[in-house]
């Protein structure tokens, strides 16, 4: 039996365990820099299994987090989280978001290769009708508001599952391993603070992957590569002005309602691009304080996007402008808070190949024909992507390919879990070729 | 000493009594239908005086009430007036927002006089600095987020006042006397509902007042009627779309955001009316679930003004067309939902005469030469003026003079306790002028 | 027969003269700094009576006119007022748009009074069917685009009848009267050149007037004073970007397109003002060359009023605020020049009582109730009431009631010629009753 | 010497020739619909080469014609043509707008081969100064406010050397040759029209082309074919209101002036489409009548594009939306009117492939690696290419490469004229290639 063979046996063997872990995960979700327990799991089964494990602010650089919740509402978390049975070893070093867990594998000379998995949950309220699976069986999301609506469970525990085959065949590989739990990737938040601590410095390939959906009738279980992730910046943006009485004298106010307004209408109107894709949305806006008082105070969750970081900059340097406009027009003022951000992505060909060969003649796993995706989405792995690749490394970002039984972010979203054992041989059969 | 010397000497007697009861409603302050605590206090004390005392939905057609809260809040805080020493037996008939209290006082053939009296507080967060004197002397709102920053408190507590006096030299009284302490007026909520259980018919006079500030060297004690408050009406408006993802399909939304804007910028452009003032204001907006949706669902909270009801019909229609618009150029529909109104007022010139003639001749208390003030702000005790003046009656809507150390809605708010005892001495005063 | 009994009768005697000048005006209507033709006819007339007359640059200061018109369409009216028979002599002094006359009675020591009539027609195409009687009776304008549909010619016509009038009794006459003809006040641009070239200055008493429509059955001749004329500023703005092929290259343009629409929904959404009425209006906009090409340039013609100057001025600097931050948030350039102005004005009390007077106890004429009117239009007499009453002169703005086919500005307006020896009373005996 | 031999040798000795051509219908440019001295000379010189010439509304369907002048302006062009040397006989046929002119060559059996050139100029002012060639050497345009920007003086004068050259092979050609020079191509308004009139069915093959910039070390002559030019429609947009005066009445109009402002912001802000590119323009703005004037009338025009015909139709529908929605907000009527309309096009793999073969092989012509240009313009001769694509025959749209002195539509546009021959050479030797 050679190592490929031992991986798909062992990957075999552990699918029931890795469906409980999922499970435990889905039903215990939390976003992003709330993955406390989730963290705390981690790290006590890497741990276990014998990793050199870095927690706490040995993962991302405390400072280069962005969106990061209100320490009030991290505190609150990570009671939860202690009360939802997180190791109570390693729960501490989460203490004020400091989530994340990186495992660790030396096996002598040879080159190094990282692995990414994103760990967070969404804000989305989950199903709870029993047609919805994990409402049926159980494992549907106890907190209240927090949903793994993008399988991020999955990935966590596809991590666990790669940590678990790859030790057991260290004796035949050759350089190291590094297995990068990520938090926050939701927001594309994360990533960066992690590339900031230099995790990716002096890594030759990278290998991430995301879960996707598939038709019936089509056995691929990986698309070895994406293109097309569009590079994305987002901001929080306050406008301030003065509040008067809308009746008794609405000119002594400086109203950011319409200031607001012409934000939205305008950031929308930013021109269409000729280089390529761009995006930007409006995503949340609370303004005012009351019906009949001029507003002096309002809050916008936005994002822009463009197929390369050059279009990104265009719209990021349009809404600013614009912002400032709107803000200025009216009196007010206006603030720009980065929250999260991400560049464009491209898999490397060569690696794209290796997969595919990987897969095709030595696990056999059939393979998509397709070798980029293009969805409009955004992924912080490509800040880790790039740290690799301007390094003369190579980074593929796959796709996991399973049924789903909704689009990503639906509270019904649920995946067949026969993904979680196929990713973890694809995982450590592209690992074994490259260091074995 | 004749009876106006008896209200003149009995209202200072009790000054002391009025300023502690103001000060208890001011440090227990209840926003618009939950003001449980307030009524219950304000029935007992009736009662106990020997007024026939209506309460619960004897006061309000519940039907009738406008912008009324949640059950959940509603129950939420019964709880708390309860814990806050309502008194037991009055309070539960305030059970799901039933609030205000109608007093009764019956002095055989004569004429019948309303009073009204405005019980509710705001919802601002009262300033704790200790140089605001509710603060600094112990009695600045324990409920976090509700203050009587508009006066009422001292409404609530002339009209206690005013039942005493009245009771006092009820033999020398001929008709009837209703005071009506009436919940939900910030927002003109409530009086309708009052008006539709039918309260003020066969009313021949109804006297109302707000307090209003003065000028340092400025004697006068009381405005005697008002014009120029503003008819008015009240909204929620709900848009409602399709959400997408806002980077992988925008197309595939009905954007709320837009319509939204779109709605704000062209509400503030109604065109101005040459018959008169108008008025518009966007106070609220809350709209979109996350940063990267495409919005489906938004809320504001708007109103529109006018100098005469006419004017306020132009804009309520204007203001429709523009909403309804807005929501379907971009597929997307929208809801409108009155939450309160209120007609313009005229005060009758023949009983602000009597009001100045008591005070100058009877009371000796200097009066305002003006007797109207513009002021741009709404109030619903126009929807009682209105059915009084309907009828024949006469009504006026008077101000009570007192130095305020802030506007109107400010945290800051405060203002001097002598326009207590002044109030109940006018109202008195011109009580038994009719029916004396 | 006393002089008032003499001015009745000359008025009277002159009125068929009267209707046949205001008919010539109106067939040769000219619009504002192209009353060529009118002028040189004015100036010879008065001239003929015996007046001393200034012409040219005497009248308006040459770089304080707003709103002139370009040198060709200057030009080219010239050589139409000369073909239209245009006085040789005079008309050579309205080359450049020189337009507008004074003619000066000096009859000893006394008071200054001054007169205003003003003198242009509008841009509008007056009805050519034969219901309106100008076309009917074969004195429709024959200038295809300029009409007196405001009556203009009247007052130029009043102003003709009033120096013949004065002529004839000036014996019994002591102090100076000036006529003084307005050219453009239309867009409010001619007044403020003639005060401006002191024309104003030492002038004690100051008489406007213009007509205005009556219910048929109301016998009043004449409004003896007005209020409410708005103050105003016009401004033409211009909006500049860099154009770009709209399919190819969008965002190599600066586009003016979205910076005019926000500019125009974010000015008629100025905040209205509890100081009083205020106004706004975006009367044009002409913006782009091509479908296919972004907008590189626009122009808008806008205009702001208050009910006081105060109001105006705050409705300026909202706008000029608005207009440069539409345009910044598009990266392009704006540009604001003022085409007119007016103050707000107020007839004064005295002056006003004295027409009254006079119409009533001398002349016999019976007089509107009435002392204000408050209309929402705007009127550059102000610039000279303004300055009369800042030296302690007084100053009123009468309103010759007449009946009006149609609304001024429309097509169709045309009025009752009684109007004309009617003013010529209210004038005549106003200043003999001043300086007699 | 071969055929190809031949044509090569012939291209080169009517290169003269041909640029003679080009700058004559260079300096009497003509916009679309107005080509009536050009049609006439086409017409002229095919008849005398021996074709069989289809003229007046034989070529365009009258009816089906967009975007067509009006009929004062057609009139005029007339007369300016005839003076300018239009060919007496042939201009006639132009009456009215219906230019355009198609040569048919019929050689016996075989399959059918259309050319497509397209003839008008474009509403740009042409560069005066010196170092712009054509004011240079003098055959700037002498039609003010017309230029051939766009290459479009080339593509009629390839036309007319096409003929040439093939007529004098015409000994071995099998089938029939048309030859299209179609009108109106600038705002994609004459193409249908010829489609409609039936001109395109049995087409077997389709070329068109259009000059195209290249770098100046680029030895290519020519890209074989296109993709990526847009679908697109264009419309007049007409708002209608009620005017008022906006100072005395402003509540009394119906404002277009908001609705257009609405609409703008609106269009720009259409959702980017995830199935490709998409495209939005207001180009030019015409509104109101007067600064003090409620507008009541407004014109846009503007244009949407979509990489495919589907997007397209997502833009115009969501166009037509925001724009009924935009005026029934403010009471206001809209109306939308085609003005011009393409589709998407794509050439066929088949015939690029062939034009390839040919240049390199037969012609020793350099030929482009890039087989398509993404450039966001649209092109109706994408109504011919899908009508013959509809039936199975083969269409391609080729680029002749050349040097240009400024981008396409600029008022300094002027091209290499080795482009002439260059293309005259491709054009035959495909055609002789099918047809040989």
């Amino acid at each position: 039996m050679d190592i490929y063979e031992q991986i798909t046996k062992m990957a075999d063997e552990i699918a029931p365990e890795l469906v409980a872990q999922r499970r435990d995960f889905h039903k215990f979700a939390e976003k992003g820099w709330f993955e406390m327990r989730t963290s705390s799991i981690i790290a006590r089964k890497l741990t276990e299994m014998g990793y050199e494990v870095l927690v706490g602010d040995q993962v991302c650089k405390k400072d280069a987090r962005m969106g990061v919740p209100s320490d009030e509402e991290l505190e609150e978390q990570y009671e939860r989280a202690v009360a939802q049975g997180a190791d109570p070893e390693f729960v501490k070093y989460t203490k004020g978001g400091m989530t994340g867990v990186i495992g660790i594998l030396r096996c002598g000379e040879g080159p190094t290769v990282a692995m990414r998995f994103d760990i967070d949950a969404l804000g989305v309220f989950e199903e709870k009708d029993k047609s919805h699976r994990p409402a049926c069986e159980g494992f549907g999301s106890v907190n209240e508001g927090f949903m793994h609506a993008c399988g991020h469970d999955g990935h966590a525990t596809i991590g666990l599952g790669v940590a678990k085959v790859l030790m057991s065949i260290k004796d035949s590989l050759h350089g190291t391993m590094k297995l990068i739990f990520q938090p926050a990737e939701e927001g594309v938040r994360g990533a960066k603070s992690i590339v900031e601590n230099g995790h990716l410095d002096g890594v030759d390939y990278l290998i991430g992957s995301h879960v996707s959906d598939k038709a019936d009738d089509d056995p691929a279980v990986v698309i070895p590569g994406s293109h097309g992730s569009l590079a994305t910046t987002k901001y929080d943006v306050f406008f301030h002005g003065v509040s008067a009485h809308a009746g008794g004298s609405p000119e002594k106010g400086k109203n950011v309602m319409p200031a607001v307004a012409t934000a939205i209408l305008n950031l929308y109107g930013i021109p269409r691009n000729s280089a390529g894709m761009s995006r930007i949305n409006v995503g949340t806006v609370v303004a005012g304080s009351g019906r009949n008082v001029i507003a002096d105070v309002a809050k916008m969750e936005i994002e822009v996007r463009g197929e390369t970081t050059e279009i990104n900059q265009y719209m990021e340097e349009y809404a600013k402008n614009i912002i400032e406009g709107a803000a200025k027009m009216h009196g007010c003022t206006s603030e720009m808070k980065v929250m999260g951000s991400a560049y464009s992505l491209t898999s490397d060909q060569a690696l794209m190949d290796r997969v595919r060969r990987v897969c095709e003649e030595k696990l056999h796993l059939p393979v998509s024909e397709t070798t980029s995706s293009r969805n409009g989405g955004s992924e912080d792995v490509s800040y880790m992507m790039r740290r690799v690749q301007e390094q003369g490394g190579q980074a593929t970002f796959m796709r996991i390919l399973t049924k789903e039984s909704a689009p990503g972010h639906n509270r019904r979203f649920d995946f067949d879990e026969q993904a979680l054992p196929n990713a973890v041989k694809v995982f450590c059969g592209t690992v074994y070729d490259i260091l074995g």
